[in-house]
C-alpha cells in the first residue's frame, strides 16, 4: 500500500533504511534528500534512493510516507515545517534517539483526523561513526525498532494504515518493534544508551591525556581497551542533540555511576569490592 | 634446549599456555599442577599437558622452566616456597597482572648466580572468565606479552640462556614481546587494562540496580552496551589480587575519571561537551 517514501536525512540510518526497504522488497519510490547534496548522490548510487530531491517539503508533499533521519533538533525544525504543508493522507516517523520533544510536537502538531499521522521512532542500531558510505542493509537485523506513538490519537483512516504499514516495513527490514511510554523510552536509554556513551568519551579523553602518547600504548592495549573506548570515536555532531533533550536522565545516571566509582575507589582492599563484582555479574547473567 | 616446562596453575592462561607450546612445536615433557585436579585433568585431557602432577614443588624441580600461572598472592607464595628448592640450572616465570611486588621478590630471592632465575612476565591477553575450558591454542597470537626483567641481574650461564630459550618460545607462540621498568608497567596497566575493568565493573553494578530487572532491558541494548559491560562478568577472584597489588594506580586512575565524568555531566549543555567528545576523538584515532 505503501508506494513512495521520503527519506530526509541519508546518512547512516537514512540510507541504511533505504537499503534494507530494498532488501526486504519494497519496490516504490524512495526519494531523498540531504543538507550536502553529496551523501544524497553517494545514497542513490549505493541504490538506497529511486532519485534525489533538492527541496525536502516537495520531496515529502510527494509521499505517502516521510522518514526523518536527521539530527533531533533538524528533527523537530522539519515537524514544524511540514505539519503546516502535510494533511492526513500523510505519514511522518523519524529515527531520534530521544523521544520526550518530539512525541510533544508530534501529539500538538500531528495526529488529528485532519493532519498528517506521526509516528515516533528509534532503531537502537547505529555505528560509532556515521555517514551514508557505512549504510547496510543489514543494520537493523534482529535490532529493536521502539516506537512511542500515542495509542490515544485520533488519526485519520489513511493515516492509520500507513502507520500499520510502515510498522510492517519495519519489521520486513529484519527489526523487533516495542512500544514504550516516551519517559520510559528517555529513561531506559539514558541508562542503556547514553549513559555508555558518555563513560566512553570520558575513558577515552582521559586516556588520551594521560597515556596517548605512550609509545608502548598501542601494543599494550587488549580487546578490553578496545572495547571499552570503540564509542570514544562517536562524534559530538551526533550526541549534542541527544545532551540536550535528555539532559535530566543522562545527568542522573552520571552523578549514580560517579558515586559507585568512588565507593569502588575507596573499597579497593576491603570485602566490599566483591560485592561490586557479584552485583556485575548479575547483570552479565541477565543479559 | 628447554626439554621440561611445567605449569603451575591450568586455568585459562596456564591451559593456554600448554596448547600454544605444542602449537608452535616443543615436543618436550609437560608437566600441569593446579589446586583442584579436575582442572589440571581437563588440561590433560585437551592435550596442554603430558602429565599431571600432584606435588608443585616436584614439578618444578623436575623441569627446566615453570611457569606460574596462578593469582598474584599465590605466585608470591610459589616464589618464597620454589626459591628454595630450585637452583641456577632452573628458570621460574609467570603471568601476574601486576609486577611491582613480583619484580621486588625476584630481585631479592632468585637472580643471582648461585640461584634460580626469574623472569617476570605478563600476556596481555585473557577473557572475561577463566576456566581450562576456555583454553585456546591462539589465545596470544597478535597479543603482547610483557616482561620487567631487572637487566643488571647476575644469572648463572644456564639461568641467561633458559631466559632467552624462553622468550624465543613466547614469540613461538604468536605474541608481540615488550619490555618495560615494573614500575611503568603497573602504572601502564593501572590506565589501560585495569581502568577500563573497574569502570566495565562499576557501569555493570549501576545497570543491574536500575535497569536490572526491565523486561525490556534485554531486547534495547545493542552491541555498544554489550561491549561496554563484558568485562562486568569477569570475577572478583581474578581481580582481588590486581586491587591489593596496584591500589595505587586504580586510585589514581578511578578519581580522574571521576572528576571528567563529572565534568561532562557539568556541561552536558555547554560547548565544553564539544571538547570532551574531541579529546575521546583524538585517543581513538591513535588507536
Amino acid at each position: 500500500m505503501i508506494e513512495r517514501i521520503a527519506i530526509l536525512g541519508t546518512g547512516l540510518l537514512g540510507t541504511s533504511v533505504g537499503l534494507a526497504l530494498r532488501a526486504a522488497g519494497f519496490e516504490g519510490t524512495i526519494a531523498g534528500w540531504n543538507r550536502s547534496p553529496e551523501q544524497a548522490q553517494l545514497a542513490l548510487k549505493v541504490g538506497a534512493l529511486s532519485v534525489v530531491e533538492s527541496d525536502p517539503l516537495e520531496a515529502a508533499r510527494g509521499a505517502q510516507v516521510t522518514l526523518l533521519a536527521v539530527p533531533i533538533y533538524a528533527t523537530l525544525d522539519f515537524m514544524e515545517k511540514l505539519s503546516g504543508v502535510l494533511g492526513p493522507e500523510h505519514l511522518v516517523t523519524d529515527v531520534g534517539s530521544t523521544k520526550g520533544q518530539i512525541s510533544e510536537a508530534a501529539g500538538r502538531l500531528f495526529n488529528s483526523p485532519d493532519r498528517a499521522a506521526f509516528l515516533p521512532g528509534h532503531p537502537m542500531a547505529g555505528k560509532e561513526r556515521g555517514g551514508a558510505e557505512l549504510a547496510e542493509a543489514d543494520l537493523f537485523r534482529g535490532a529493536v525498532w521502539l516506537f512511542t506513538d500515542d495509542p490515544s490519537c485520533e488519526r485519520s483512516a489513511t493515516g492509520a494504515a500507513l502507520v500499520k504499514g510502515w510498522r510492517e516495513w519495519v519489521a520486513a527490514m529484519g527489526a523487533k518493534t516495542l512500544d514504550l511510554e516516551p519517559a520510559r523510552h528517555d529513561e531506559l536509554v539514558g541508562w542503556v544508551s547514553h549513559l555508555p556513551q558518555f563513560v566512553a568519551t570520558a575513558l577515552s579523553a582521559v586516556l588520551e591525556d594521560e597515556v596517548g602518547d605512550a609509545p608502548e600504548l598501542k601494543d599494550v592495549g587488549g580487546r578490553g581497551l578496545r572495547e571499552m573506548t570503540r564509542l570514544g570515536a562517536s562524534p559530538y555532531s551526533m550526541w549534542r542533540d541527544i545532551a540536550h533533550t535528555n539532559t535530566e536522565e543522562i545527568e542522573r545516571a552520571l552523578q549514580v555511576l560517579e558515586q559507585r566509582l568512588a565507593h569502588i575507589r575507596e573499597n579497593l582492599r576491603t570485602p566490599e569490592l566483591r560485592d561490586e563484582f557479584e552485583r556485575a555479574n548479575e547483570f552479565r547473567r541477565g543479559q
